[in-house]
């Protein structure tokens, strides 16, 4: 039972057979082909030699198979764990050089060990502080960096740094250098990538082609353009017209080896590896949640973490940098059919084949046409939208998005991140410590009560009822009484406050110290102070409190049986006292 | 009218008559002759000479009486913020030194320019993130730092270090240097002040002394203390028995004079000013507020702020150090019927006389004498039932106050803070990220719906009432999903989901999405999703979105509403197809 929790496999692989087992093949092959340019070219982007995508494609889709529990979810590097890969190693390293590479693969493998352990404890929820406008707000200026940086290299020229100022300053500053043999690559690359992803469908069709074998087509597009620039380097020397190439690559698999720790590179990247670890995850769990939805399944966000983990320490083992799920690809490999996780192993297979035979090839690829890749596979990442979106919805969304956004791009991805969810958590911090609260009354013919400003409603003289609509703790505590106290100040004949607990979730003792003072100002102005719609984990708590105990009032199942309660005693007391309003007046 | 609110002083200065004036001139005879001590003690705690004490308990009550709204609040040094001072400045100055006094006043100018400008721009509410729990946790835990501190002083060794740790270890380390001219001196300061604080008043009762006189020499007993010894040392030459004396000042009031700003002292004190300014801040106007609460009268926190800030820059102007208004010294300028804020002012004058009468005499009075001043005066700030009533109420409120009170103890005042204010935040996310959750039904005789966990209700089948019970946003959107897709998935024969939203008090974009996503999966299943009790704020956020307007279900008034809409609904469907839980067995 506890062993089929961790390990998924031993759940799917008993009910595996010829039929499942065919479509994984098929979808295999397909983000196989899909897999092998995208690799390549994120591995360049995370500032490593392209290989490295190769060698992070093979071991880490082979451990998500075992301990992963989405069938459609086709893990290896993706667009924006790499950016922060580069962003993170590139800050202890110099590009290209030995040490740049091991510390990729301590930053994997300390992304891994923390995401096992995020999983083990149960830890997953704390990816839900990563809100929805800051995850938008991040991945559209990452794919505005990750876009400009690759102009480089479709210009044939260096850039520098992994957040806007410097990449613009830098391409500024570089813009003589262009070379335009590299360009010409580049630009042609880059048409032929964008026509494939848009046109060729309905140009296919126009021939008769039938849809599914069109769709392979264009899934197969992007390694056809490899192919024919491959063919163009080779064939018209573009080496000796200074077009840069990604030269010889190690042929074959690296062998296992287990990563060089030390502490000072392990302080270095353990916080980065946190932040790739958390967006990573929130990434893939959300295509990985999305993509089982459509199929009725359910995936579990700890075993995810548990299966990331896995990866990501497999690509450790196997000479890689750091994966997740990622978005396009899972996509695919959900069309193309891929019924359980075998599908990621089948494609590890793949990549694996690809590798041996590629290599030899590798050296004259230039490398302008892995940039054009990059550009036309992160085009997808970058939506404005989500401003509009959240400005009509809420300008305190709109602010959490704005702020990620323009943070990213100004300070990089590290500071962007933090400076959104600590945007996002502040917001939400000041926004309940002033709290939406309503004078309640009776909605005629029922038993509801609601804001006396937006609904018709029965009022009863001599008793304010106020709804206060959050939970009361110590941001909002002071709040709160200053709010009471106003109220019964401006109404002088009160004889009863009912405070309408329906909105309040919880008391923490600040709030309760409040209420204390609440209730003696009451008591001390000679008004009655009642609860009413109190929840019972709030109740369970105040329940033997001196509040309570000392409460003139009393707590009333419901607001309707609170004034029910209130009206027929004020009936009673009017013979013997006068009346409320007489007595203030 | 906006002149009258920033100058409260033309407000009640108007009113002031002859009464007014005996009342206020009385209060401020006991302040005077309470304040002596006290002020020559905490200024010693803080690092600084006597004087500085003497000082600060001038200029600040003439800025307070001018701008402060509370009638009884006593502004001056006080015992946590001259802790807090020793360990902002001790960082950057060696004890004694012209630098250490300079900074001091920084500080003060620092903390005054701040309050006054959170006041300006109305932030009073950041001090409400200071909860209960670690306002306790951290006024108890720097009470015990205090006197630990104090108890060189009586033993006539050098402390060092303004944390446990550093303290005790310091205590243990120059044990064997104690002076025992300076221990009888200390002990018989303490035996002799904890006698007046505790019995003196039954012993001159019994001797029928009028109860208002008593309590006046009680309030002297710590000045007679401190003549007593002055008397002593003076006698019995204690300087030449390796006494450590107050030593020479200089006499009379110091000029004004700016204070001498550099940058790197500004860096260095920025965030202690900003800790001090607000810890003084919160003490303060809890004070001030419950002795206003006795009179019925209000004071305005906002202009409090402004008030503090004037007394803060005065006490820069004037050579002093940070100030604000005391616990026990408001209490007793409260009793002695002080009845405007001129009472700080005549406070002021007595305090300016006694500086120009006692500074020739000061040079002898022992220092053991102050510190066992300050030990009694902060015995009444440590107070362990917090954590008992804490760990009674709610283990989260248990944990903030331990964590403070801990984290004070061992890494000092700034850092125990941090912590605690971080650890409740932290707790308050924690917890509304994993919300309570309902499901409801039909209290029997009543509109009214209650948890069928917790109260004999009535509920529909075929209908799930999930009453939600917090905000929904980001951090627990994802719970939602997974709570309502849990719940559907186990009752097959569902036709109707209804969301109670009573106590939903704001939907942020990242929660509208999770209910877009229940909604699609929820339409996929053939099952109506309903909202009852939507609050009007959440409501008209909600209007006009994707999901509203592809609702299935409808948006009820009520929860009772919604129950017989769907009800009478499924009536009618009763005739057209089978029941709901036929179709799911």
């Amino acid at each position: 039972m506890t062993l089929k929790t961790y390990l998924p496999i031993l759940d799917w692989g008993r009910r595996y057979n010829r039929q499942t087992l065919t479509s994984d093949l098929i979808a295999a092959v397909i983000v196989t082909i899909m897999l092998i340019p995208q690799s390549l070219a994120y591995a360049l982007l995370a500032g490593l030699p392209p290989e490295v995508g190769l060698y992070a494609s093979v071991l880490p889709l082979v451990a998500y198979a075992i301990f992963g529990t989405s069938s459609a979810l086709a893990v290896g590097p993706v667009a924006v764990v790499s950016l922060m890969t580069a962003a993170a190693v590139g800050r202890i390293a110099a590009e290209g050089t030995a040490d740049y590479a091991s510390a990729a693969i301590v930053l994997a493998a300390l992304s891994g060990i923390f995401l096992m352990a995020m999983g083990l404890f149960r830890l997953g929820f704390v990816a839900n502080f990563l809100s929805h406008p800051v995850i938008s707000g991040f991945i559209t200026a990452s794919g505005l960096i990750i876009a400009t940086s690759q102009l480089g290299g479709i210009l044939g020229i260096k850039t520098e740094g992994h957040a806007m100022p410097e990449l613009l300053h830098s391409i500024v500053a570089h813009i003589g250098d262009i070379n335009w043999y590299t360009l010409a690559v580049g630009l042609v690359s880059l048409g032929l990538l964008l026509w494939i992803r848009y046109d060729l469908k309905n140009w296919l069709a126009r021939f008769g082609v039938p849809k599914g074998v069109a769709a392979i087509i264009v899934r197969a597009g992007p390694v056809l353009v490899v192919f024919l620039t491959m063919a163009w380097s080779a064939l018209f020397d573009l080496k000796g017209k200074g077009v840069s190439l990604v030269g010889e690559v190690p042929q074959g698999l690296p062998l296992l080896s287990l990563p060089s720790f030390n502490l000072d590179t392990i302080q270095a990247l353990a916080v980065p590896a946190i932040i790739i670890s958390i967006v990573g995850f929130v990434e893939s769990i959300s295509v990985a949640q999305t993509l089982a939805a459509r199929r009725r399944e359910r995936i579990k966000p700890d075993q995810e973490l548990i299966g990331l983990g896995a990866s990501n320490m497999a690509a450790a083992l196997g000479g890689g940098y750091p994966v997740t799920g990622g978005f396009a690809r899972s996509v695919v490999n959900f069309d193309a059919g891929a019924a359980t996780p075998a599908a990621g192993a089948f494609t590890a297979v793949g990549i694996a084949g690809a590798t041996l035979l590629l290599t030899p090839f590798l050296a004259v690829l230039p490398k302008a046409t892995l940039a054009a890749t990059i550009v036309v596979a992160v085009l997808t990442l970058v939506d404005f939208s989500i401003l509009k979106r959240a400005w009509t919805y809420s300008k305190a969304d709109f602010v959490a998005v704005a702020f990620t956004l323009v943070g990213t791009l100004i300070f990089g991805v590290e500071t962007g991140i933090a400076l959104g969810v600590g945007a996002s958590i502040l917001i939400f911090l000041y926004r309940s410590s002033r709290p939406h609260a309503a004078i309640v009354g009776q909605v005629p013919g029922t038993e509801h009560f609601r804001n006396i400003k937006r609904h018709k409603v029965d009022t009863v003289p001599g008793v304010l009822s106020i709804r206060i609509d959050e939970s009361l703790y110590f941001a909002n505590a002071r709040y709160l009484e200053d709010l009471v106290t106003d109220q019964v100040t401006r109404n002088p004949g009160l004889t009863d406050v009912v405070l309408m607990c329906s909105a309040v979730n919880a008391i923490d003792m600040s709030a309760l110290e409040s209420l204390e003072a609440i209730r003696h100002h009451l008591d001390d102005m000679g008004v009655r102070l009642h609860l009413s719609e109190v929840k019972g984990p709030v109740m369970d708590r105040l329940a033997g409190t001196e509040f309570i105990e000392a409460l003139k009032g009393r707590v009333h199942l419901s607001q309707h049986q609170a004034m029910q309660a209130i009206s027929g005693r004020s009936g009673e007391d009017e013979q013997a006292v006068p009346l409320p309003s007489t007595v203030a007046g």
